[in-house]
């Protein structure tokens, strides 16, 4: 990707299409001219505040005007932004504060205790955006080279410890290509954002939206009564969701079919259960499904509406730039028969932040290596058998069980834990844990969700911890996970 | 641009969507797993006359399935496409056969004299593509790397000698990109090339329909009751043409309008006028504007069919990856101010073919320098004053004076020439020669473009030469082109 430079993208789209409406937020209308003005306006506060090209730069902000405003004020520096996921708790936070280096933390007022928590516990800087203002000159916009990191957003992988993905401007440019060549682009797009800006998810909306000319309407949450007005009369035409939110948004709505302006929900975080297929298809709700990893920069695969019943469970085709591998055994899988995915394309990241080994491991020869399993048909379709084994994803967001298991074992009762997940109507699945105690040790479930809250977000805490003797081990004493599976489903 | 390579476009698109229809040509409609297979049969015959990576190969081919399959065909094999402008007189395209170092001519059987002609002068082996076959299996899809050389297109420019423009896969990639960032995508689009395939106009047509997975209508020539068909009853909903073109469409349509599925006519090569917008207003018929050379893959700027009145004469903002500035004596034009249109972006060639000296002059510090001279307005948008200062366009087609010049002066009665335009209402301008014969000899004007007929296009032959006994030059020598305009606007 090396080369390639363009023109700042909110400075060009804002010198093309001036009097088009670029976001829709808090109630307010903004052109892109109003955007690049106001980000004109968090560019100049920032570099005031020593922020200049290659810093890293942490987003304590929730879905709002300032999180659009300061993403594309710190593209402008050539700085890299840092979205923290605000359902983390403060000690993940300051581990990926510091595992970045960031420099400043930029926060909205309404999360002012946490940034002062944070500010505390890292010594780092901090700058409330929506408060702080300057009368100092924006800095000239500089051209987007292409194979600079714009972003870096961690995952937490099966080791618990968080990785920095670091994803370039080429890679979020890639990814907006990809998509517009699958979903295509009409008049009167507009895309609503009702997931977190801090995933890669909400964060490719506003980066399409700069680059494609459209609208983004970004909600602070995900309300099913907001979203269905804003299809139904705020000429919204694309929705990104998972699919428990389109479960919820088909129930709130009693089933009325939704206008036929309406083009589509794109649907991530796992396969859309056929029971919900179905009454999509009976309302005409076309459905794209897709699969994507933030280390991706969103979409890999996606699946066309027309083939959603063919190809049931499947996840789709690749988008245009990006190709799909299944190896086995160091070699490549035959259609049918599962491995792990591989993904090349322009949209694979750059790698992780300062983990060279890690890197390594997952991308070799230019291939990512996702430690997810599925498999091709003879179609070319993929289907995702499990994302990385024991992946557990609980209403769209990602936990991973060594993280979690990590956090028990620091309670000093804990021996050893282990977590599985358990479906789950609501969320899709929610984490168990299995716990050894030490010998003599006495601790009880509350004490330990408790230890738990206070070092990781809500969504991964155990939502019940079975004491046992044993952890299921094999021969070499790894984890069998399997064998926990198979007590959970037994007793229900 | 280097190190991104990507699947071959046509087998991607296959695998992608295997049953779409790709191509609509002589009265077939090929699916783009149907055009994979006939590419990949042609792949094979090429490869089996010793074409491979890196040879140039020339396209003696009229517009029709043979371009469509032998152009993917080579892209497939990682050689280059030299596609012959079929208006050529035979020594134009001998000399661009010579000047590309073509190591194979490939010709359709309709144009099999012209081929032997060709290959009887340049000693170049010709292949007839819609005869021969071959039960060799067709050779595997190599990945495009968006740095290599996907087309040599000649261009004559200012000197009257032919260079050829080196159109890489990330020049054709881009730009493709470009247009669907400002034209939007839709299902059920589908675009009609009734310009010439050899044209940069109409290959990209061919790029984009793999591209975008959108069918190409080829038309074997410009039919306006057949192109107004295809609009009313087979579903095209964008065509390419120049304004002329437009006129005539209109005229055979009687102006009725056009039916709803229809998007826009692309219009280039220069203004569209007034009075024909105006009829277009009218008809509700959204004409785009746009302004681009071979050298750029395409479009560079467009304008909206909305701005259309408001910026009369404009053609319009860049593309999104295209930047466009205006110099003048080694600095930025101020908005009005006229100079030389200058273009940045991944859209813009290589270089020209073996010459190092012209491609130094056209791309200096990664910017193109057209040699048109327009100027930007305060809201940027783009007037081409003049294209190249003396190139006249005559139905779409680039005619350098240069190089009528050039051939005028071959003829032994000659002393000298210059060659102008002239407004004419069919093609928008013709060319007209001044020539001042040697002392002693006489020559008839039908001689003369007899004479330019052998060595040129027929749309380059002068259609009016006017004997004089001195032409006009300044102190320093060089021709006043401006004085013989004010004759020819005196004489009417």
């Amino acid at each position: 990707m090396s080369g390639i430079a363009m023109p700042d993208w909110l400075a060009k789209r804002a010198r093309l299409t001036p009097q088009r409406i670029g976001l829709e937020a808090g109630g307010e209308q903004y052109t892109f001219a109003q955007m690049h003005r106001n980000v004109a306006e968090v560019a100049a506060l920032l570099a005031e505040r020593g922020v200049g090209r290659g810093d890293r730069v942490a987003l304590l902000l929730p879905n709002g005007t300032h999180f659009v405003w300061t993403v594309h004020a710190l593209a402008r520096l050539g700085a890299v932004s840092v979205p923290l996921n605000l359902r983390l708790a403060a000690p993940e936070m300051a581990a990926q504060i510091q595992e970045a280096d960031v420099s400043l933390l930029v926060y909205h007022s309404s999360l002012a205790q946490r940034a002062a928590d944070l500010a505390h516990a890292t010594r780092v800087p901090i700058l409330c955006v929506d408060k702080e203002s300057t009368h100092a000159p924006p800095p000239t916009a500089t051209p987007f080279e292409l194979d600079r990191t714009h972003t870096i957003i961690f995952t937490s992988g099966t080791t618990g410890r968080p990785k920095g993905a670091m994803l370039t401007f080429g890679n979020h440019w890639w990814s907006a290509v990809g998509s517009v060549l699958n979903l295509g682009l009409r008049e009167g797009d507009k895309w609503l954002a009702c997931v977190p800006l801090f995933h890669v998810s909400g964060l490719s909306i506003l980066m399409r939206s700069v680059i494609y000319g459209i609208p983004a309407v970004v909600h602070e949450r995900f309300e099913p009564a907001r979203v269905n007005a804003a299809i139904e009369y705020g000429g919204v035409t694309i929705v990104s969701v998972v699919s428990n939110m389109l479960a919820r948004l088909l129930d709130e709505r009693a089933d009325r079919p939704y206008p036929p302006s309406f083009r589509c929900f794109l649907a991530g975080g796992g396969p859309v259960p056929e029971i919900l297929l179905e009454r999509c298809r009976e309302l005409g709700v076309p459905v794209v499904q897709t699969y994507g990893l933030t280390e991706t920069a969103s979409q890999v695969v996606t699946l066309a509406p027309e083939d959603a019943f063919r190809k049931l469970g499947s996840a789709g085709k690749p988008l245009f730039p990006v190709e799909v591998r299944i190896a086995l055994e160091g070699r490549d899988a035959e259609p049918g028969e599962a491995g792990e995915i591989l993904v090349r394309g322009p949209n694979v990241m750059a790698g992780y932040y300062k983990r060279p080994e890690e890197t390594a491991r997952a991308l070799r020869g230019g291939w990512l290596h996702t430690g997810d399993v599925g498999y091709l048909d003879d179609e070319g379709f993929l289907y995702v058998l499990d994302r990385r084994s024991d992946l557990i994803i609980s209403g769209g967001e990602n936990v991973y069980p060594a993280e979690v298991e990590a956090a028990l074992a620091s309670h000093p009762a804990v021996a050893e834990a282990a977590v599985i997940g358990r479906e789950d109507a609501d969320w899709g699945a929610v984490p168990v844990a299995f716990v050894k105690l030490r010998p003599g040790r006495v601790v009880t479930e509350d004490e330990l969700a408790r230890h738990c809250r206070e070092l990781l977000a809500g969504y991964k805490v155990p939502r019940e911890v079975r004491f046992v003797d044993e952890l299921p081990r094999n021969a070499s004493g790894k984890l069998v996970r399997s064998a926990l599976r198979e007590e959970l489903s037994r007793d229900g």
